[in-house]
């Protein structure tokens, strides 16, 4: 394996350092070619290294950082006025050369608006989308849906570059073979939906290199029958986080079935490993890392309420995209896509 | 209570004519002052009805129909040749008066396009939404969500009409006192989403009738922080659908766990009447009635997939918002707005 290194913005996410600490010495035990550049305080990123009892560990550097971005900061004034905070550096790292990919739990708006800023979009591509991997009813199989929420409002174009990023994430990283992609729509016949859902529609359609295979509607999301899934990121965020709410409140209802009575309590103990580990997985967003794409760097997201565990499988995304060079990918076949003339 | 008279689309629906004629006469045994207008082929009808030991009964009428809306067909195209379908005459027996509301499985699109255009917007309504009142944690307590599909887009005046009409129905159908409402949005903060979501929450929030409570994220619709939750058409269409394919998803991985092994299938056996309650309740969509408000009349659309007891469900909805004069309320609280001088 090649040697690659990777930013991690420590000072971000709602559970302070230690989470993001734990994670790095996770990922660098189980990747002997790993490098992580840890951005943040230097004393508390030493102290918790000590107590973790790997100070001085050969593969982990530490890059001193002086501001924090908080997570309830906007955006706009964190990306003018913090540019000596540990996700602002994590990501210059990456524009640098200095790391191949970045990874941060904090705050949102700050990591797009900035990692927009200075890493800035590949070329054809208008807007960086936040895509995920979610679960089907298929085991082990996932479906990737953008935008999860880095744009308001998308329009034809931008729906059908998002298309072509998604289908380059589900080959790369999953290795699906001519990746099915759709679009999110209120019903699945050709009238439905506004005019830019069906003007990407038949761009998408028209195009030689993606297998668009027509509208999808919200409950088909999980059954198959794509392996990408395209909206603009407001439908995409509300999709995303009522997954999370159902996911939530049936978790509640089933306790609930379970507290009844004496026999369904036992019942409940028994099961309730296995159910807790289920509910884990149908929240995506708390449990996987999401990736900002569109951009001339890799850059993952892990949620703001992240444990070390979660913060670990952000880091093996980012690597997995670093070794497929997806963003080196995007970029090829959006030129392709181009050369192939006006649609 | 006083005498009122509902029509049934008896044709509509993708389960044939049935399941409407039963639940038509589970609604009448139910409600002696409830009559029943069935509009559709008189010999099926009377078919049914005798089988059903029911021709001739006292509360049920049949208007004979010669047309039917498939579920496939273009709604307009069925507006315009379809005058004297099952689902034309439901909707012209409540304009012409002779019935207090009408109920449909069928073609949604055709109902919605039909309905519009008959009975027409109230006062004040620029465009009708669809409403439904989905399960929250709070046991027996529900969250009214609009629109749920009737419109692609809605412009802050619209939804700003659509918090009202959300209010109206959660006080008179709920007897909820001064409703929280709040806008569906992809982040709480006030710089999220878009400018019209922006306006129309200034709208809200400037209104001294309307009890707004802010922005709302999908993970939070279940959690009992607003009693009515507001968006446009298409995002509400895709979170409920959404919601759908979460709970067939949790469904299909609980039914996994169970099947593990001997010890755990009969764990399942035991628990599989209660949990299949359970996952009923989670696809609102399909076991309860959706209404069409904002128009001179009562219009409630059930699913196509419906039963019977989905269906009886439906009629017992229409019931409610005939005696709580919903349109009325509607019509004057939005009067009262418009009276209170400009926002």
């Amino acid at each position: 394996m090649k040697n690659l290194t990777i930013a991690l913005d420590v000072m971000g996410g709602d559970k302070g350092p230690l989470v993001s600490i734990v994670a790095a010495i996770m990922a660098v035990e189980k990747l002997p070619y790993l490098s992580l550049i840890l951005c943040g305080d230097q004393d508390t990123i030493q102290g918790h290294l000590r107590r973790q009892k790997a100070l001085n560990h050969p593969q982990i550097t530490i890059v001193h950082t002086t501001q924090v971005v908080t997570m309830g900061e906007k955006p706009l004034a964190a990306m003018r006025t913090k540019k000596d905070s540990s996700l602002r550096r994590a990501i210059d790292l990456v524009n640098e050369g200095k790391a191949d990919a970045c990874v941060s739990a904090g705050n949102t708006g700050a990591l797009f608006a900035t990692a927009h800023l200075i890493l800035k979009t590949l070329p054809g591509v208008e807007r960086p989308a936040l895509i995920s991997a979610l679960p089907t009813q298929q085991p082990n199989q996932h479906v990737f849906m953008l935008d999860l929420g880095a744009n308001v409002f998308c329009d034809a174009n931008v729906l059908y570059q998002f298309g072509v990023m998604g289908a380059v994430m589900a080959e790369q990283v999953d290795g699906i073979n001519k990746p099915r992609v759709a679009l999110l729509n209120m019903g699945e016949e050709d009238i439905k939906g506004s005019d830019h859902i069906k003007l990407a529609a038949a761009q998408l359609a028209e195009s030689p290199d993606i297998n668009y295979v027509g509208f999808i509607e919200g409950n088909d999301i999980f059954n198959n029958k794509a392996d990408v899934i395209v909206c603009d990121g407001f439908v995409g965020n509300v999709a995303l986080k009522t997954c999370e709410g159902v996911a939530n409140l049936v978790f509640e209802k089933v306790k609930e079935v379970f507290d009844k009575n004496v026999v369904t309590k036992i019942l409940g103990q028994f099961l309730a490993p296995t159910l807790k580990k289920l509910f884990k997985t149908l929240n995506p967003d708390q449990y996987n890392g999401a990736s900002l794409i569109g951009l001339r760097g890799i850059v993952v997201k892990s949620h703001g309420n992240a444990n070390s565990k979660a913060l670990f499988t952000a880091i093996l995304e980012a690597v997995k995209e670093v070794e497929r060079q997806v963003p080196q990918k995007i970029k090829n076949t959006l030129e392709q896509e181009l050369l192939q003339g006006p649609k």
